[in-house]
């Protein structure tokens, strides 16, 4: 049975992952929608390649460029909601969420409304709006396979017992670039510093949230609305070769791992074949050049965002919308150097402190409070 | 559910533990049989704790001494038919097969011809006469669930995906005592050195077997027949620390594997709780300790027993009874002092020469193997 993929987010680094394991893939699947923001010359070569029935940008003047460079066989919808449309209209059994932060909650709520199949790469979808997306998925059926390494990993190891027998999971993390700088090295270091990962090759954002572990922050709520975990149930181990890529304790004592080189295509693939495996297009482990690995307790001193990511886990409520929208608009403040290195995760903690805290909001109540807390760091920044 | 269980060789290492695997999980089992070979002290404590309706002991006169010592409460029985007799008569659900060698192949035959659950701890069973177990549990439909902690992360693992994805197995490897040791050094080693194990606590014949890697051999017999894989399929791979109990890699690159300390207790529960998992008995991984896992291939110069077991994988037919009963000679002569380290392989490997290979043996024939290589070695001794 051929699966009819959306790919929302398809010129980022997930979406063009994606796109190549499709291509392995072969008939297996089919593309019939793609989406980008605004890169329109890829979004064209990618629609003259996969020849989907629909395409969007949510970037309406970068829609009217597209337009004028592809022929009529697709229907190119424009505009913030044009995600969300292909989401209902291209008659997708798959929808890939790639979009980078909360820009893409909407469509990814709209998956998961409709029943289709979610594979989720935006965390800042559950990190945002956890509840409200168990909630609906309770209510549709629909099913959300998470795309990111770690809960990829989370969710293949559990098949090897049953959800009520896990007594924890770890997630690991590579420890990014600055796993062995001094907290006055972390303090003054550039973007290119930041930009430089020892393990994945990532987008420009979540590097950078590697680098303050605050991509290990958002992945603990995260873990917690996947698996419906107690916080104090998801522990980060740090692993610098990344190679084993999660881990699930059961109450019996056994341990199941999921490894493999460090290639998104891996999970990837799984969320498309799934419950399947079918060929990859990736590396196998070679375990002739993997000779060690290495395990240490993360530093939460030199690490503050991590300790941040467990307080919002266990608030819950408004208090992800805030961590995420802050985090979002401080990275942007350091990518366009206005503020140094050290001062992002303080800026978040800062607004986290001042917002007025929901315990139950409504999608409208989230997006308020996204809003809010990026304002806030605008604010702090200027004052 | 109770399930009620029956533990040949009870007496032993994995009898023990099985035993206080028992008392951990209360009343989620029962033990309805014991048997043991002549440990009759052991065993008349044994049936004063646990109070089983049956009991054998294989050897006649300590079963008579048992006889002295017991109680009428409990139908004891003799001889070497008994363990099947049990297996047949004691209306247990689970045989836990943990006689040491090929004496425990009839009554774990006698589980499988049952439609028992058969908990398999003796290798050699499948060493063997795989190609007969496998049969006759596709005809009764009886389930074979291994207890060797290789085995166990194999079949935990392999959950996580289906059999027909699996692209290939690693069973990891100590390395034993003598990993370090040059060949020289091994040639001349006491049976002391043979028995002081890295990391599990054993049996004396699997604990030299260890030393040879000879039971790494046996273990690539056995998944072969396990889990229907071509031996090729099936690599070694060595791991000093094991924790890494075993891995499976399957075709979409993702390899599956099971972690946890080192401690027999944890694949037992699971062949007595399966398919749920249980609160167990033994420590968690504490990843404060566990600070670092080493890997690196075998070294087939210095461990030849490892090319002996491929050998005789791909062969199949005799040659599992002739390397398995070879060996037991061999290692019951090292033990007695009558040879050194070095000459325990060579013996099995002239055995393995000189024996007439029929492809497919009945039992009957696989016995008379068995035989004839004992005889073998004790000629070449005498020689």
């Amino acid at each position: 049975m051929t699966r009819r993929i959306a790919i929302l987010g398809s010129t980022g680094s997930i979406g063009r992952s994606t796109l190549e394991v499709v291509s392995n893939l072969g008939a297996a699947c089919e593309v019939c929608a793609l989406a980008a923001r605004s890169n329109w010359r890829l979004l064209a070569e990618q629609i003259r390649r996969w020849k989907p029935g629909w395409a969007a940008m949510s970037d309406e003047a970068s829609a009217r460029r597209l337009r004028e460079v592809i022929d009529g066989d697709v229907e190119l919808l424009a505009g913030s909601s044009s995600l969300v449309e292909i989401v209902q209209r291209s008659g997708c059994d798959v929808v890939v969420a790639a979009v980078v932060g909360a820009a893409g909650l909407p469509a990814a709520l709209a998956a998961v409304e409709s029943g289709k199949t979610l594979a989720l790469a935006n965390k800042e979808a559950l990190v945002v709006a956890g509840s409200l997306i168990v909630r609906r998925l309770r209510e549709t059926g629909a099913v959300l396979l998470p795309i990111d390494s770690e809960h990829s990993a989370i969710f293949q190891s559990i098949q090897a017992g049953r959800r009520e027998d896990v007594e924890r999971v770890y997630l690991t993390a590579s420890g990014g670039p600055f796993r062995t700088w001094t907290a006055e090295q972390m303090a003054e270091a550039t973007v290119e510093d930041a930009l430089r990962h020892p393990t994945w090759n990532m987008g420009p954002k979540i590097t950078i949230d590697s680098a303050t572990l605050m991509n290990k922050a958002l992945e603990v709520i995260e873990a917690k609305w996947l698996f419906g975990l107690d916080p104090d149930k998801i522990s980060v181990l740090i692993h610098p070769e990344s190679i084993i890529h999660s881990m699930v304790e059961f109450r019996d004592g056994s341990v199941i791992a999921q490894l493999g080189t460090p290639d998104m295509r891996t999970p990837i693939q799984y969320t498309l074949t799934w419950p399947q495996r079918l060929p990859g297009c990736g590396e196998p482990l070679d375990w002739t050049t993997v000779r060690r690995l290495n395990f240490e307790p993360p530093d939460l001193e030199r690490f503050p965002a991590l300790r941040l990511g467990y307080e919002v886990a266990r608030l819950g409520g408004s208090a992800g919308a805030v961590l995420n929208a802050a985090n979002e608009a401080a990275v942007q403040a350091f990518r366009e150097r206005q503020i140094p290195f050290g001062r992002i995760v303080p800026l978040v903690e800062r607004a986290l402190e001042r917002h007025r805290w929901l315990p139950e909001p409504s999608l409208e109540e989230l997006l308020a409070a996204d809003q809010w807390a990026r304002d806030e760091v605008t604010r702090c920044l200027n004052a």
